[in-house]
């Protein structure tokens, strides 16, 4: 992958499944559908994890982008 | 759904249930009516629930962005 | 009501009673007479309470909108 | 009082005795001599007070904004 | 004094003793060199302060303006 | 090295090893491929260590900016 | 030392030792080379110390500007 910006590596991760720890330390998992320049984020399919455990299903889930600390692409 | 930035996914949801987890535990559930770019948001029909019990009936609530983690569609 | 912006909400509540959660856990009642785009507010004949209890009153109180959680309009 | 604004409340507050509650618990109580649009405030004559008790007199003092959770205005 | 904004309270200490009030409840006390309009702050002879006990000499401090809470002029 | 602004040092470290220490005491460790002014980064075969060990595998991640405390260079 | 803006006590400490505290408890011991407003720092054979013991050996290292309390300039 080339990519010389932060945003274009989550912008290739568009309609694949990523993972985004939260600052709360919950997990949602799912489809990156869209963001924004503040990393809010939408994911589809989604599920929180909480200690490795599944915690919910989430469908269709708007993540404020403050509360990111990662977002791992697979 | 086809929605490029995260905002639209919250377009979509007007006036339809939505579930918000807030930085404090809390969630607060009830009829998506209003937000802005802030994710400042104003629900309708308002419940508050924190550990899955029914803490308070809220009728209209104003929410500020930043105490916002995520907002999950139905 | 039909409002589209958050702001609209708030606008509607000026002169009305508002519950305002606060992110140190406290809740101050009061009369809506002001706020601004940073959610700063304004309250009148205004009560401080804690797990349910008064605590304080207030007569007249400037809140800074960023320890504010939410606002319930009633 | 008839003010539309949040600052318009703390500039009727000028020369008049106010307390602030700040994010780590203490208050400080004083003479309101200057404030701006980040709510940084000076106080004359003040005090600070945690539980209830004076800790310190503090003469002139200057509070940064976001350490303020609110002003009450006598 | 008559000072109609904060940062002019903050002006008339220059070369003055002031003590500085952080987030980490520990204090800075020194000589004000210099400050800016985010409150960074720089003192001479400064000491650091830790429940009312003297913990280091500091020379000059560059201190970041969003860890102060208060600044107390002499 | 000669760099007198500190994005500077991380262009130097592009396509080199890093080790990003978070705030929320993990270290994430790969190779600097983007960076922007918000310190938002993207490592490329990344591992998650927490007290020295490892806890994950990351392939490709975004890191927020906001939640860094340091990145080493090596 | 003459100055009267926060920034310049900075300037004049590059290529000096100086002590950067964190907001985490931790401090950075090195020699300044480069800052920006955001105060942003990179540090050259740097260390890191944590209870008054060295925990570890840096190299060169950039430290995100927000989670610094103060610079000390020896």
């Amino acid at each position: 992958m080339e990519s010389s910006r932060p945003l274009d590596a989550l912008n290739n991760a568009r309609d694949k499944k990523v993972i985004i720890d939260l600052k709360n330390n919950r997990q949602i998992i799912g489809t990156l559908k869209a963001f924004d320049i503040h990393i809010n984020t939408v994911l589809e399919d989604a599920e929180e994890h909480a200690e490795g455990e599944l915690k919910r299903k989430l469908s269709t889930v708007f993540i404020r982008g403050d509360t990111i600390v990662l977002i791992s692409i697979a």
